[in-house]
């Protein structure tokens, strides 16, 4: 049991946090990813699989090659961006589990069950790349996630021969608030969402 | 731009959040849990379309409705836990765009192109159920999230006449370290699950 975090950190992690479109030239070191990945491992996913496979783009030669694939109003602003996480799915993320549940034959749940191995990836690395976005937040970085994108393009660019396939994108550095930082959209009520019963 | 949050915010978020198998008897108020969702609403989704419709499961009436459903290892955990929030995904998500992104007219983005629509739908409510888990953790609460349950009968049993399907359920409350909490299960080393490119 434990108390709050505390006001700012709710602040940082949910109030104030903000989808950039613009971003600082301010590096993003590979140890700052190396630390980002290290929070994020921790979130929970079915079974442990943890189907997440994630390639930060952060080279020009690998922003070059992620270009093409973006939708127009994407590319300008993930190109300025000094790193983008494309957040995959493994869907054969169950030859780990021997490794990552060895408590009981977890594999022998999924293997042939495409249905239940495509949920599982799709739902569990959805919430693992939710995971690094709060792990990049609390780290004091900002987050750009995005959806618009040619998946199939991306995967054969990035994922070839591979069972992994890309799910959506976050774009991670120090957001550039002066510049394509639009007011906050309205969210749902709770009464909107959320019933309690 | 931000520092990182503190290391015991960290622990509390990450590195020490445990998934609990067992209750303690402790109340979760309902303006906790309006708390939570007041956090948990500003994460990002696609076009802010926020797809995650919760039912949180608290009384003895909707408990017994939800138990038949459960897998067998998940009933009596989640009897004992004061409240498990059932992450609902609207798949008709889409018709409160007008009022979630009032500046384009989003909606036409997804009507007619169902592939698009469920694909949408079951990604950004996974990431708002991952809001809602890392929401209730910097609150102090403990979650216990289960994908295994009848998805049918939740949806019979508590969206009926609705285009919401159960997405995955979050066991909330404080968590009795004393009883089933398991040692934690290795993760993928960053080298495993991530490249620098």
């Amino acid at each position: 049991m434990s108390d709050s975090v505390s006001e700012m950190a709710l602040d940082q992690l949910f109030r104030e946090a903000r989808t950039f479109n613009a971003w600082s030239p301010q590096e993003v070191t590979d140890e700052q990813l190396h630390q980002l990945y290290a929070l994020a491992k921790f979130g929970p996913t079915s079974a442990n699989a943890s189907p997440m496979r994630v390639v930060f783009v952060k080279s020009e030669e690998a922003k070059a090659r992620l270009a093409p694939h973006l939708s127009d109003g994407n590319r300008a602003k993930t190109m300025e961006a000094p790193v983008t996480a494309i957040i995959g799915t493994d869907h054969e993320f169950y030859e780990r589990l021997p490794q990552l549940f060895p408590h009981a034959d977890a594999r022998s749940w999924f293997v042939g069950n495409q249905p239940l191995i495509d949920t599982t990836a799709f739902r569990n690395a959805s919430l693992q790349g939710a995971y690094v976005l709060m792990a990049a937040r609390a780290l004091g970085l900002d987050c750009g996630p995005m959806s618009g994108f040619d998946q199939a393009g991306v995967d054969a660019a990035f994922f070839a021969g591979t069972a992994v396939k890309s799910n959506f994108l976050i774009a991670i550095g120090y957001g550039d608030g002066s510049r394509n930082l639009f007011p906050r959209s309205p969210r749902l009520s709770f009464d909107e969402a959320c019933r309690i019963a």
